[in-house]
């Protein structure tokens, strides 16, 4: 399935064209197309799921899950980019007395923008996942690299968009979808070719932190650099206190455990380290989390590049120093099959040796016992960005921890107040991007709606007669949409 | 001059420490410290703009013009931090039946920011610039590195902002001024370890191209890379048609030689280049404007430095094959003084010899007279990105040109409908940063309000009680911001 350069040179130019149409659209049309991409998912019947059930072992409930949610995200997306949130049009009429010039802003896609579909979610962060949602409602041509974890189910999709575009009568550059590994009959791997691309304009990513960290460098090491967002995993910690685990730690166990394994722990928000000061409370927690873990059974990983990664990633983690084995799933399981694992070291042992931070992508996660308060601020402030960070307490203890509450704002995309970080909902509120090296740019987020500002720049036009202005900076306001006019939010036309 | 590293050190630790600081201010705290300074700096007498015109040969009314400036902007970004438009407040209820979480989001400060003060703004864009006040807006501790052609100006600026804090009995980290090329007994250039300082969070730069690519590229090869808004400079090209040529074809050259000449065309918006097709219009425009740059008097610029750059620049452009020079204004100049001079090539030649394409950063103008109207298409499309483009027609050269004007689109981060460039409006619909290689990330300004945007994250809060949420986030609305609930904007408290 490899692709010739030939045939990527060609899609990109598409794509590029298909940018000088998109340019001509209004947030209204591009939102009636995303409504119609979400029709045309929707309708895909049992064959979708069963292709992506073949192709990445997870289960039909959850595959129908993710394909309700993935419909979600266009239509909400839709909704968002309709409303005009992402246009955030500025108008700053002129004045002849001042000399003050009529300036008027507007946002608009940046270009042709690189998807690179995820493994873990064959729907909702892959060939229509919210990237290439986000990138059209922006007004941009997206070009897919489909993840070979399922090719079949991200053509069914790709095959789904294209309708549309068909239906629609858009150019057909407006969505490409490559599926393969290098360009035919070279070392070069497409994604880094698609990326380094000069009409290309931005990157999307979900995946490991080398990959994304690969898409990057090469980005910004480009003639005209370009803005990647890569999202690119984090190990969630989740830290305990006293007065909860007191109260609930039997509780606790079963939530932690069932997140953690949940979808075999393939989630970029799975709960990877829990951390508390010893005593009663971690101890009966410590005890209960075995039992649960015990009970569950194995289920096969996405493929077996991910199980493998998965078996020696966690081999590596529980042969470190001072590191002892609390819990495995299963007595045994079938090749391909992931067993949870916790291990559990000391608050200074997590300090010391950096490897103990690292992710291993699937139900895995190490237990940090601390001596000490101070340990755990110590932890709190050492940690790398991440996605999220739960503080598991009740009021009494945030008021005993400020110190800790105040310390991970730096260091996550969503702060967690009790309940597990896994199951990231779709909407405004949503932060899915935290610090380096959660993300490599925690200014923007990959999912609810905002995910659109991503990939839109601001263009301000001064001076210009009305009939040449797009839609949305007209003095008539035919989109209806909140503009900003000489400082005061309104709908009122000029 | 030269500082320490000990000593930039200890700045870096206080202004992150500051950071804990501003994290619990809320937006309304941060626009009266904003307005306090624009008070302080509007209270500093005569010796301030003499300072300034002794440092940088800047007249006095200018001067005057640009503190007055300076004042407007950190009142009126202070304004738009306290309407709370840059906090983005996304609020998503729970839902006890459906099982959806309390979402809140927010943007707070990104961290402690490093501002690299500009020769040519000694106000507006240095020491208490624009990107000083949009980062503390942000609720971010800013670390200026002063421009070295005024370092006494500069002095007097951070003394008023230091002075401000306190005033307000906030932590000195708040604001830190470093004056200097190397640090102490090294070769290590403070800007360059600043940017690199792993405490050290985003940075602001106005000025070179080579200056803003090398903190670019540092930031990226960070172990933790930081986004970086460097604003480069820019030819800010006018595309002349003929109708607008016809009719007023001498007025034009009279705006145009005012515009490249005011400041001694010192400025980042400076029109660098003139496109038309050849013609009657065209012969008329070339005769007004030799006869108006010869009449200009030469200033002297802002430094020997920049004098220097300027002569050898314009001498290399002058040299290419197949240019000549047009106009140049008065007969002798003394040294440092900064003679405006134009030359002219064919399209052709303009857009075979990239050389012809790069700023001269001066009163200096490259005329490109075109064969066709296929050529001036063809420069439309091949130019780089660029802070403006001008687009000097009438409603009727609009129409016939439209494929030049969806071109532009693509290339500037502001287009004006006749008109020149220079005198960038402090406003909400200012859009100051284009396509690289006029920016790092064309998504974000550096004037107007909007410039706030650059130093923010967003960070989303799931289930917390009320009283430990930000002010901007509680139920009570207390700041009375405009919140998107549940999907709705709205004023009103939950």
């Amino acid at each position: 399935m490899n692709q010739s350069q030939v045939f990527l040179d060609e899609r990109v130019r598409i794509a590029a064209e298909a940018f000088q149409f998109l340019k001509s659209t209004t947030i209204a049309e591009r939102a009636v197309f995303m409504h119609a991409v979400a029709d045309k998912i929707e309708g895909l019947g049992p064959e979708l799921l069963e292709t992506a059930h073949a192709e990445t072992a997870l289960p039909l409930p959850r595959l129908t899950g993710e394909k309700a949610r993935t419909v979600g995200q266009w239509r909400s997306y839709a909704n968002a980019v309709a409303l005009g949130i992402y246009t955030e049009a500025r108008i700053d009429l002129a004045n002849s007395e001042t000399g003050k010039n009529d300036i008027r802003k507007f946002n608009l896609g940046i270009g042709p923008v690189v998807v690179f579909g995820a493994s873990n979610f064959p729907f909702a962060f892959s060939t229509a996942g919210g990237d290439t949602a986000s990138a059209i409602g922006a007004g941009c041509p997206v070009i897919v690299k489909g993840h070979s974890g399922h090719t079949h189910t991200s053509t069914m999709m790709a095959e789904a968009i294209a309708a549309v575009i068909k239906d629609f009568g858009w150019p057909e550059g407006v969505f490409s979808h490559i599926l393969g590994a290098n360009i035919e009959g070279t070392d070069t791997k497409i994604g880094a070719y698609l990326t380094g691309h000069p009409l290309v304009k931005a990157v999307g990513f979900t995946g490991s932190y080398w990959g994304g960290k690969a898409l990057f460098d090469i980005a910004n090491q480009r003639e005209e650099p370009i803005p990647v967002f890569a999202e690119m995993g984090s190990i969630n910690p989740v830290f305990a206190f006293t007065h909860m685990l007191e109260e609930r730690a039997e509780a606790l166990a079963k939530e932690y455990a069932t997140s953690l394994t949940m979808g075999v722990g393939q989630f970029c928000t799975n709960p990877g380290v829990f951390i508390a000061v010893k005593g009663d409370g971690l101890d009966r927690f410590k005890n209960a989390l075995a039992l649960e873990i015990a009970a569950i059974v194995p289920s096969t990983m996405l493929n077996t590049g991910i199980y493998e990664h998965f078996e020696k990633n966690k081999t590596t983690l529980s042969n470190q120093e001072a590191v002892s084995v609390i819990a495995e799933s299963g007595t045994e399981a079938a090749q391909g099959q992931g067993r949870a694992r916790i291990i559990s070291t000391s608050a200074d042992n997590f300090l010391k040796n950096q490897v103990l931070s690292e992710e291993v992508f699937g139900p895995f996660a190490v237990l940090v016992e601390a001596e000490s308060e101070a340990e755990v601020l110590a932890i709190a402030q050492q940690l790398k960005g991440q996605l999220t960070i739960t503080f598991a307490g009740t009021k009494e203890d945030v008021q005993e921890h400020q110190d800790v509450f105040h310390a991970v704002k730096d260091k996550a995309g969503r702060l967690l107040f009790n309940g597990m970080p896994t199951g990231v909902e779709v909407v405004y509120a949503m932060q899915h991007g935290g610090p380096f090296p959660s993300c490599t740019d925690p200014r923007f987020t990959s999912v609810g709606p905002d995910a659109v500002k991503r990939f839109v720049r601001p263009l301000s036009f001064q001076n210009w007669p009305d009939e040449f202005l797009p839609e949305e900076l007209k003095n008539e306001n035919t989109l209806g949409i909140s503009r900003i006019v000489d400082g005061s939010a309104t709908k009122t036309s000029i």
